[in-house]
Formats: structure tokens, C-alpha cells, sequence
């Protein structure tokens, strides 16, 4: 008999190893149950979808159900599963649509639930005007409610990547838009330096930014008219929670799978969780801090899909690995570009690294009208002087050259190894010393 | 009494070696002889000072001669070095304002004499219209004689990086433009998949492109109308040489100063001739290829940066080594990205490398309106794994991922090191996958 592989949610993670194992066995049978009628889409797009750069939310979809239909992928949609029993190999699940739990045979299962936004008990929560975003359905409410509603003051609670993104898109949509963060700068998976710099961007483009302010309680009537914050009053009929993720790992914790780093699923390189058969992989799942070398959880859509192509690969009878992340990460913020990998001053702080590091302000390119600020910091260990992280700010063509610097700590770097690197330049490009070569030979 | 430091060249690696120079030892005599009456410019950026995008020559200067007199470093400009005297440490020059011949004593010496355009004798080469384009003077030339002149048909021989760079360039000045190129492709330094793909888009973009055509003979009267190649007659009443270079090396042999590849002085990692005490950089220097081990002449402006400032830190008692390089280069031509770094095909077929390779199509970004293709070609040693090369064709935002390809050649990395490493993310940047991580993936 055919063996049955079962994979709990179809977004980033679940869709790539659906697909995955498919092409390493095409006689398994394979089923997916996705909680949305919305599978295999980009959620990172979606900051863009609000703010109008991606047309419809059908322009975020990467493949559809017909699409995994054809490779003999059988996708559930409108289905949430409810129950993992590990002895019995059966997931119980609802089925939306027709109101009915029905339950489904494994051999192999993979979880790839993905996580959901952080709940708070602020007062007023539950207030009309007060959004969350994480999923297509939450993009089209906002969309929806921006059209019917006469929103003129938006406020965004949480300056990480989403928040700053949304900054560019509301204000792009005609809004007035302040961003509060609790911790004492925007941006706070990078140091503050930089942090300083993206704030005052923010500024210049009429962005009221606030650090250090605790949310207390939102007021109004029906609908949102202000929040209470530890320093005053915010008025602001719209309200944008992006205040991080929590992993959806309650369904496989309760069924006996263990978790690890923030409560997410404990998985090794294979994307194996402490039960046999069992995978998880994505939002849900944990990973390996490439330097530190600890569990640790920093979901990103990236990772989802690297590692929902390892849980397909090895679910299917292959074999694969993931070795980690070093929590790269970028995003556009109006004209900056802004972006991270490796530990930050602050990381290494924490864990007792003797560090040493470098800022440099300079240019993107040579020639005129391409060229812009790029502001660099490299932070490397002060003893065996191994690049540990890389931070940037700055104008088009900055952003992703991280990329320089991630496959350099990958590779276990020193600054001595690449100060003089063969990097790529013409006027339109780079400085003659590209700017991530001028950081490094701060360090000489 | 103060050592003194002579410098023969100010253009890239003459006055990076006179900076350098400086700030390793405040006492050195500094003297810097430069045969033009510009110094410390950017050549790369000739080709949009003549297009119209660099407004003046004067914005292609990077430092000017009371800048260095501040640093009490002295450029004598117009000042033409005639003969190197070794056993009795002088330079003769002459000096084209006062129309003299003077002497120069030196303890060190750092020849930066550069590099000048390949010479051929084609009949009719003196025919007015006809320009090759390496300094500053060239790009000004060009200017005026194009203003002056009604020329309509553009003819450049040869398709490496500035005969592509001028086709934009031309052709954003309204000229008709064709290409002319020996070899079976353009930009014969990457492998003719690569090629054929920018030859389409230069064919998309109005550029006539004839290649594995010899040019004979420049026709027309005093000003030249046509050129006459292997497979029949080109009008044009322009004609632009982009035809290579050789390096400005004979001053040095006819002293005794070893030559190496190319005819260029040959240099080890810090940049010592054979002569104690006389040091070579930039076009006019040979450099190490970090795969091969071999001496090497690749003349770019980037290694004339790197090079000159190592050999000033030496000239001034310091310790510098530049490694080598890998023949990175990246060009736009129109709307395309273009770059390699590294061994292509046909280098590894030369060399006796058995390689393995793939070229995928990927897009530049995830985000509608941001999103381009790119193109991506990466070889690897069969056997060992090791990347050897990798060639980049795209639009905005491919060129630069050639740096991620030659960071980890430069430390030596295998596929299965950087599959999947934790490139940079976000719609308007990249594919959840990046082309490089896409390309990699196909070696699996």
C-alpha cells in the first residue's frame, strides 16, 4: 500500500515540502490541510497588497490548489486541524465548509502551522479600527475597512520590519501615521546607531515617531479613537499591531512534541521533532543560530520555505539538511534600504562576546544620480577577529549587500580573509572600495 | 635627512599609494609625477562623462593637487618620467610646461605609469573620427569632436565592458550605434550563453551587433566613412576603439624591472618588483588570480585602488599584501546588469578543469514593477566541489549578487557550504529564493 504523507498547513513552509516530497517520491500520497481557502502565498507581500504596489491579493499567490492537484497534491483547504494523536498516527481536523470533524491516517506528518500575532490584554482591544496583520484575510480586512472608514490618523504599535514597511505603505495611502515602539529605538534586531538613522528617515518623511512608550489602553466608543501610552495621548481612528509573532505549536505540544526556543517546535537539521515521522518546519518550528550554534526561534519567509523543502525531502525518504540562519533580514523603509545578519552589538553583549566593530558612512555608487548614503557597521570578535554580524543603512543598492557579509559569516570569516576581496565595481554600481570593503578595513 | 618617496602616475593607484603613504609616515618626501594635467580621476566613469550622466570632467576628480599639498605631498603635474636610472636611484622626466628635462632622486619608488590602448595598424587608422577612449583628455576629445562634428552612424570596435558601456552611452546621445566585435560573442569574458543573452538586449535596445568580424581598413577621405571588415563594409562616421589595453610597462623594462603576464611589471603581494626598494601597482602591474595561483594581468580600476595603497604602505616602511583578485567585473549595458567573477568555461577548458556548471533563470525581486529577470551561472569543480566562477546577466539588483559569488570563492567555499545560506529577504529585493541560492540549488 501506498504511504501516506500528511502535512498540516499550506502557506511557505507546508507548500515546499508538499512539493518537495512529490518530486523526490511520485508514488507517495500526500494531503494537506490548509486552515485558509488561501494556500502558497507570499505573506511578505502583503504590506505591499495594502499599500497598493501589488494589485490584488491573487498577485501574492504562488501556486494553487489545480497547480498541486496536478503534481497529485492534494490540498484540504478550509481545514483546521484540531488534534495530532502520535500512538494512532491520525490528525483530527474540522472542515469549515461542511462543519464536520473528519480525521486522516499518516505515516509521515509534517507540521507547518506557522505562527500568529502576539496577544496583549490592552483595555479597548477589542475596539473596531484595531488590526493585526499576518495573513492574506488580515491584509483585505485592512484594505476593506481603509474603504469604508474615514481613517485619517493611523497608528502602528511595534517598529520591527512589518511595522516600518507599513509606515512606507500608509503613508503612501495618504495617511497621517505615527509609530510607536516600546524599547528605546525602531528597528530593534539592529543597534541603535543605526536605529538613529532610520529614525530621523522616518521623520523626513512626516513619519511621528515614538520610542520608549509602553501601550496602556485604546479608547474611543465602538471604534478606536486613541491610545493611552505611558508618556500620553495618541489619538488615531486606525491602529496597526505589529508587536511580533508567537508560534502556533499549542497542537503539537498538547499531542506530546516537544518545543524549544520561544515555545516553537524543537526541531534538529533534518526537521526532526523528538517524535519519529514527525517534521515540523517553518514559523512553528525552531532553528540553529549559525554562530552560537543555540536553538533558537526567529521566524522569517525565507527560512520557511528552506526548511519546508528539508522536512519534504526527508519526510519522502531523502535526505537533507538546513544548517541555520544568522536572522538576516531587510526592508525597504521609504528610501532607505535597511538590513541585518549576524549578532548586533547588543547580541554579543548578552552573551558575553568581546566584540569589536566598525561604522562607516559611505556611498552606494560613483556615478551621479545613483549614487546615495550607505552607512555600514561590521561587528567581529575582538580576539579571533571572525566576522559575527553586519548591519546597513542606506540608499538603492545598499540593502542587499548583507548578502556580502552573511556568506561571509556562513563561512566563518575573518576580517583578514575578504578586506581586500575582489568585489564587483563600475561607476553606476559602487564606489571604486565598495562600501562593505571600506567597514572592513576600519578593522586594519 | 627625510627618505624620499617618488611616484611615477596619479591616477588610481599613483595617488592611493601617495595617500597611503602619508598616513604611514607623516615625515616622507611625497613627490608624484603625472604626465597630464589631470590627476586622482575616476576613469570608469569616462563612458557617462561622454554620454551626458557625469555632467563635467571636473566631477570625475576625485582629489586635486592643493588637496595632496595639504597632505605635503607634491604633484608635479605635465611632468612626463623618460628614463629610470636604478643603480643611481633618479628619474629622468620632462617637463612638458617648461619644456625640460629634469631629475628626481628616490629612496623608494612606485611606478604607476598605467596602461594605454592596444595599438593596430590598420590602414587608415589616422583618419580623423576614429578615437580610442582611456583618459580623461580622450572623453573630453570625444566630447568636442562630436559636438562639432555631425556624425549620425557610431561604429565601436570591440564588446568588452566600455565598448558596452558606449553603446548606451551613444545611443542615449541619439547615434546610430553598431558593434563590431573579433570574437564569436560580446563581452568575451564571460561564457557565450552569458554573451547571447546581452546581445539580444543590445539588439532589443537598437545596437547593431555583428560579431566574428576582423576589422581590414578605416576608409573615407581626410574623415573616415566606413570601416572595412572581414565580411564587407560599415559606414559610420564615428569610430570608437574599445579594443583593449596594454600596460605603460616599457619605462620600467628598458631600467631592468622584470616584466610578467601581459607584459606588465611583474609584482608579488606587495607589489615589489624585482628590484629592492622599486615597487609596481595598478594598470600597469601583473596581479595573482586566487584560483589558479598564476600571475596574471587584469587591469581594473578596483585593483588599481587596492594595489597602489599597499604599495605606498610598503614604500613608507609599513606591511601590506594585496592576495590577488578573480577578475570580477559588472557593467550595465541599457537595462541589462551584467558581471562574472571568477573561471568561466572556457578559462576552466583552457586550464584543464573539469567543471560542472548550470544557468538558471531567476527574477531580481518578489514585488510587481521591482521584479526583473537575472539570469544566473555558476561552475564548480567537478570533482571537489569548489566554486570556480560565476556570471551574471539581469536587470536592477542582479549585477551586484556577482559580490556573494566572489566572497565565497574567496574563501574558498564549496556548493554544499552556501546553498542555503540566510540571504537577504523582502519583496522589493529578492525572490523568497534568491537567483543565487537558485542556481547553487541545481547542483544538488
Amino acid at each position: 500500500m501506498k504511504k501516506k504523507l500528511l502535512v498540516i498547513g499550506a502557506v511557505a513552509a507546508g507548500t515546499s515540502a508538499a512539493a518537495k516530497a512529490r518530486r523526490v517520491d511520485p508514488e507517495l500520497e500526500i494531503k494537506v490541510l490548509a486552515e485558509s481557502e488561501y494556500i502558497s502565498y507570499g505573506s511578505c507581500g502583503i504590506p505591499y497588497f495594502i499599500g497598493g504596489l501589488v494589485a490584488s491579493k491573487e498577485k501574492l499567490l504562488v501556486r494553487s490548489i489545480e497547480d498541486f492537484a496536478h503534481q497529485s497534491i492534494e490540498i484540504k483547504n478550509l481545514c483546521k486541524a484540531t488534534e495530532i494523536n502520535l500512538s494512532e498516527q491520525k490528525v483530527k481536523f474540522w472542515n469549515l465548509s461542511q462543519n464536520h470533524i473528519f480525521e486522516e491516517y499518516y505515516d509521515k506528518l509534517i507540521i507547518a502551522t506557522g505562527a500568529r500575532p502576539t496577544s496583549f490584554d490592552w483595555p479597548g482591544l477589542n475596539k473596531k479600527g484595531i488590526f493585526t496583520l499576518r495573513t492574506i484575510n488580515d491584509g483585505a480586512n485592512i484594505k476593506e475597512y481603509l474603504r469604508l472608514n474615514k481613517s485619517a490618523r493611523v497608528l502602528i504599535v511595534g517598529a520591527g520590519y512589518i511595522g516600518l514597511e507599513m509606515a512606507e505603505n500608509f503613508s503612501a495611502l495618504g495617511f497621517q501615521v505615527t509609530l510607536v515602539e516600546r524599547e528605546s529605538q525602531v528597528a530593534p534586531s539592529m543597534d541603535p546607531d543605526m536605529a538613529l538613522i532610520i529614525q530621523e528617515h522616518l521623520e523626513q518623511k512626516g513619519i511621528e515617531v515614538l520610542v520608549n512608550q509602553e501601550i496602556k489602553e485604546f479608547e474611543g466608543g465602538e471604534t478606536v479613537t486613541a491610545a493611552l501610552t505611558s508618556s500620553g495621548v495618541i489619538p488615531a481612528d486606525f491602529v496597526l499591531l505589529s508587536i511580533g509573532v508567537r508560534p502556533n505549536s499549542e497542537l503539537a505540544a498538547d499531542a506530546g512534541v516537544q518545543l524549544g526556543a520561544g515555545h516553537a517546535i524543537k526541531v534538529n537539521s533534518r526537521m526532526e521533532t523528538n517524535i519519529d515521522g514527525v517534521y515540523a518546519a517553518g514559523d512553528c518550528a525552531t532553528t540553529t543560530n549559525l554562530i552560537t550554534g543555540e536553538d533558537v526561534y526567529i521566524p522569517m519567509g525565507t527560512t520557511a520555505n528552506k526548511q519546508g523543502r528539508v522536512a519534504g525531502e526527508n519526510a519522502a525518504g531523502g535526505s537533507a539538511a538546513f544548517k541555520g540562519v544568522l536572522g538576516t533580514g531587510i526592508a525597504r523603509v521609504f528610501d532607505l534600504e535597511i538590513s541585518r545578519t549576524g549578532m548586533t552589538e547588543k547580541e554579543c553583549r548578552e552573551k558575553g562576546i568581546k566584540f569589536t566593530s566598525h561604522t562607516v558612512k559611505s556611498r552606494t555608487a560613483a556615478l551621479p544620480g545613483y549614487a546615495g548614503d550607505a552607512w555600514i557597521k561590521i561587528i567581529a570578535d575582538e580576539q579571533t577577529r571572525r566576522i559575527l554580524g553586519g548591519q546597513i543603512a542606506g540608499h538603492c543598492g545598499a540593502g542587499k549587500r548583507i548578502d556580502i557579509i552573511a556568506t561571509a559569516i556562513t563561512l566563518k570569516a575573518g576580517l583578514d580573509d575578504i578586506f581586500d576581496a575582489d568585489l564587483a565595481y563600475s561607476p553606476p554600481f559602487s564606489p571604486v572600495w565598495d562600501p562593505v570593503l571600506v567597514a572592513l578595513n576600519q578593522f586594519k
